[in-house]
């Protein structure tokens, strides 16, 4: 009965590229805990760049100053 | 001081369902556990199907599939 | 395919209070939403006092300046 | 390492105030726990008004009756 | 920048278990979103048996239920 | 009403500590959003270093690699 929640920032993540995620990530839960992929879920949130800090600072403005 | 969060996929649930699900389940901590309606938080968050995984599939596909 | 998560404070919760929650609150999205109890999950957690804040306060010494 | 969720309604929080908001609470896990803001993350949630619940009702409803 | 959750029912997941699930998840978003693994943060939660509801029973209820 | 989680690695987070992240968070969310206090929680979470994985790997053999 695993639940397992992913976020990651909203930059055009494809409905291919989530259903990998998904696939994935209960294969891995199958494959390691041997739980159940019936009753496995996963939910995806995409997170706004300006919802999403680190270093102190918006992701968007992080990377524009880690990269200069 | 409760704090219950419940996702569900986003299906068009309605203003009044909401409603009726914030009122349940506080009704439900207050007869439980003898809660405090005022400092008792419901929070709905509604999934895209396609950000809903289960059985190593969106939500959508895992429905087309179970019930043919 | 429901998921709800319920926070409380670690305050002698019963196994069978626990069970009253999760029942309660399944049979609530079932008579709401229309929901397979079969895939809604249920996660209680329960904090510790020291742990959880309000009033900008640890839980116990809000209590203690709110009754006085 | 720490993970900062915080979840505010919906209500105009501008780009200003979310800078501000992840900027505080980076520096304070630096200031009182001496963590590293390159591993920091904080995630702000605005959740619709019709979404969040207080002392069972919505929390516009809630804040009607309260100011009457 | 991702953050992953993982909650699975307490049943003597080992370590290096653990570490199986951190580097599988890890893993899967360098491959499918091209993440940096250094600000990648993968969390994992057990949970007791008796905190963890699923057809509207506790998970140890309902899987002798299911089992008979 | 804001609800804010704050997770961090176990390792001696003391009473103390934890009143200042619960006051500090408190205070920020009244200045910059203008939010009542006695409408505000906060949870911490501490996560075991087993159970907190970044760069791939579980924390303390995360740290012991990137110091060496």
């Amino acid at each position: 009965m695993p639940y397992v929640n992913i976020k990651v920032t909203r930059e055009g993540v494809t409905p291919a590229q989530k259903t990998e995620l998904i696939s994935g990530v209960t294969d891995l839960l199958v494959r390691v805990l041997n739980k159940n992929p019936a009753t496995t879920f996963v939910v995806i949130d995409e997170v706004a760049l300006e919802d999403w800090g680190i270093g102190g600072l918006p992701a968007e403005e992080y990377r524009r100053r880690h990269k200069a």
